[in-house]
C-alpha cells in the first residue's frame, strides 16, 4: 500500500509543528509532581471568571451543535469594535484564520511571504497550501516593511505581519504599517496578526480596522492570550464584508464549539481581568529585563509576554536543564535561531524561579 | 477593490451550508419560549453525565492550550478499538476529517465520488478544495456501491460512503461493502463515515477496522450523536499510520479544545448513557414508524436517530408551520429532495408533539 503516491506534494514534507510541551506531559515523563509552563505566551493568571462562570451555563445544551453564525459574539463584537457583524469571521482560534485566508485566496503556487524569525504557523499553512514561501529575515529582531515591499512580486498573494510580533515582541508602528500598506498593489492580501494585540499600551501602535475597505487586509485577534481562554480555541477576522465572505465559505459550518463562543462572550465584559493580566505581566517583564541584564544576557526588548534570550551554544542543554528542574521555556532552533530560548512572562514565583535557575545554570557552566 | 478577482475560483461560487436552525435563534426570531429541536439528529436526553463531570475538572487550565497530540484520549480510544495510537486522528468534530482528507491528498481536478442524497459536507468541502465532484444517485435511499464502483476513473481520488447514511439511515453491509473494496484501484481512497455507528445493532454491519492497512480507508467517528458532545466539537479518525502521519500533518496543531478532549474520554466509560440513549432512540423511532404510517405517509425505514418523510409539494410549508408552532425540522432541498422532510427522533413528548401537529396538518391541508 503505497500511500506516499496519494499524499499532496505540499504536505508530504511539511514539517509538523512543535508545540510547547504540555505540563501533563512533562509531569508524566519525568515523574515531577510541580511543573511551571513558561513555553507558550499563556496567562499565567488563569482564564477570565466571568468567562468560566458563563462556560457553566452552557453545559446543559452541549448535546447540540453550536450557533455556526456566532450571532451574539458576533453582535458584542461588532458593537465594541465599531464594525458591523459582516465584519467579522470567527475561527478554532486565529489560528484558525490564517487557514481560512490560505484555503479561501491562495492558488497553488502563488506566492506568500513572511517574515523570520516570526510565529510559524505562517509558513507552515502556507506550504500546506502549496504556496512558494518567500522568507524575508528581521532586522534586529523587528519586521522589515521595506524589505518586505521590495520582495513583492506578481505572483505575491498574501503578506503576513504579525505586529507585535511572536516571538520577538517586537512592534512596527503606524506610521510604518501606512506607509508600507499606501505602496503594496491592491491584489495583495495582508494578513495583520494582531493576537498581543491588547498587551500594546503605546500610542503611535496602527489601528487598522478603518482601512478594511480601503484595501485586501485582514486583522486577526485572539482570546487565547489575555482573556486566557487557549484552551477553548476561539479568534476572529476582522475584514471587508465580501472578503469576510469568503472566509466563511471556507469554513466548517460548526468550527468554532459552543463553549468557546459563550466563554468569549463573556470575556469580554471582564476588563478587570483583563487590567489584571497586563498589569502582572508588566511589572514581571520589567523584573525579567531587570534581572537578565543584571545576569549579563542579551534579549530582544519585548512589548508582550515573552522574551526572547541569546544563550549562546548551550541554548539547548539549557532547556533541558530547566526541563528536569520542573520549567518548560521554548528552543528557539526551530525559528532557526539555535542559540536563543523564549521565555514567556510568568507569576511572580515563575519567574523568580527561573532567574534562579538561569543563575546557576550560567555559575555551573562557567566553570 | 477587486475581491472577487482575489478569491479561488474553488471557494467563490460555493454554496454555504444551512445547518437546523438554534434553538435560541428560533425563540429569538419567532418569540417563543418553548422551541423543540428535532432537526440535527443530536442526542435529546443530553450529554453523556461522566463527560460533563470531567470536564468541569478541566475549567482550571483554559488559560492553557490544548494537549496537541490528545494523548490520554489517543491512548484509551487505541485500547477500546485495538489499534495503535498512530492510527488515529483526532478532529475538530469527525466533518474535520473530511477535510484534512481533502486537504492531504486530493489535488486540484482530481476527483471525488459522492452520493445523493447523502451527508452534504462531502460535496461542500470537496468544492472547496477544488475537486471535481461526481454525483452517483442512491438507489432506493440506499448507497448503490456497484455504481459508485463503476463510476471511478482514473482520476477518482476520494470516495465518500456515509454508513449508515444521513439523512437516509440506511446502510450497506459487510458483504456488500467489502466485495465493493475488493474491487476498488489501490489508489483510491475510501471514507467511510461512520458518525452514526454506535446505532448499528445488526450483525452484517461491517467491521472494517481490520482493513485499515490492507487498502487506503479512513474510518471517522464522532462524540457528537450518541454521546451527546455535539457542542464541544470532537470525533476521530482511524486508519493506516502512514495515512494517519499525512492527516496530521494537514492539522491545526490546536484544532481539538481541551474540554473536548476531557469530556470524550471521560464519555467512552460511560456505557449506561449510551445504552439509555439507544434504547430512547429505539423506542422514539418505532412509535414514530407506527404513526407515519398510521397517518398514511411514506417514509425511509432508518437505523439512525433520524428519519426522512415524504410530504409533497407542501413540504417546505410544513417545515415553517412547526417553525411557528415551536418545532424545529429539516426542510430537505438542500439534498434535492424539496418534497420531503428530515425529523429527528427526540424524546416521547417531543416525538408527540411533532405527530399531533403533523396530523393538524394534514387534516387543514386535506380540507
Amino acid at each position: 500500500m503505497d500511500i506516499e503516491r496519494l499524499v499532496k506534494n505540499s504536505v508530504k514534507d511539511v514539517e509538523n509543528y512543535k508545540p510547547g510541551k504540555p505540563i501533563s506531559e512533562v509531569k508524566r515523563e519525568l515523574g515531577l509532581s510541580d511543573v511551571y509552563k513558561m513555553a507558550s505566551n499563556e496567562n499565567p493568571l488563569g482564564s477570565s471568571p466571568k468567562a468560566l462562570k458563563a462556560l457553566k451555563r452552557e453545559l446543559k445544551c452541549l448535546n447540540r451543535y453550536p450557533d455556526s453564525g456566532c450571532f451574539y459574539l458576533k453582535d458584542k463584537l461588532s458593537k465594541i469594535l465599531e464594525v458591523r457583524p459582516e465584519n467579522l469571521t470567527i475561527g478554532n482560534g486565529s489560528d484558525e484564520l490564517i487557514a481560512l485566508t490560505l484555503r479561501a485566496f491562495l492558488n497553488h503556487s502563488e506566492e506568500v511571504i513572511v517574515a523570520k524569525p516570526t510565529f510559524l504557523m505562517y509558513e507552515l499553512y502556507s506550504r500546506i497550501e502549496g504556496a512558494r514561501v518567500k522568507v524575508v529575515p528581521m532586522k534586529n529582531f523587528k519586521y522589515d516593511l521595506d524589505a518586505i515591499r521590495q520582495a513583492v512580486t506578481e505572483k505575491t498573494k498574501i503578506i503576513f505581519i504579525a505586529n507585535p510580533d511572536n516571538p520577538c515582541g517586537t512592534y512596527v508602528n503606524r506610521v510604518e504599517v501606512e506607509r508600507f500598506l499606501s505602496c503594496l498593489p491592491d491584489n495583495v492580501i495582508v494578513f495583520h496578526d494582531e493576537a498581543y494585540y491588547e498587551f500594546m499600551d503605546v500610542e503611535d501602535y496602527p489601528q487598522l480596522i478603518s482601512s478594511i475597505n480601503r484595501r485586501p487586509l485582514i486583522i486577526s485577534r485572539t482570546f487565547s492570550k489575555v482573556y486566557g481562554l487557549a484552551g477553548l480555541r476561539i479568534g476572529y477576522g476582522i475584514a471587508s464584508p465580501k472578503i469576510t465572505e469568503y472566509l466563511n465559505k471556507a469554513r466548517d459550518p460548526f468550527n468554532v464549539n459552543s463553549l468557546a463562543q459563550a466563554a468569549a462572550l463573556a470575556a469580554l465584559d471582564d476588563g478587570g481581568f483583563v487590567k489584571k493580566s497586563l498589569e502582572l505581566n508588566k511589572r514581571g517583564r520589567e523584573y525579567l529585563f531587570a534581572e537578565l541584564q543584571r545576569l549579563g544576557l542579551e534579549f530582544v526588548k519585548s512589548w508582550t509576554n515573552c522574551i526572547v534570550v541569546k544563550i549562546g551554544r548551550n541554548a539547548a542543554d539549557l532547556v533541558n536543564y530547566f526541563l528536569k528542574n520542573g520549567i518548560i521555556i521554548r528552543n528557539m532552533s526551530a525559528w532557526g535561531l539555535g542559540e536563543y530560548i523564549r521565555v514567556t512572562v510568568g507569576l511572580e514565583k515563575e519567574n523568580r524561579k527561573f532567574i534562579r535557575l538561569l543563575g546557576n545554570y550560567l555559575l555551573n557552566s562557567e566553570q
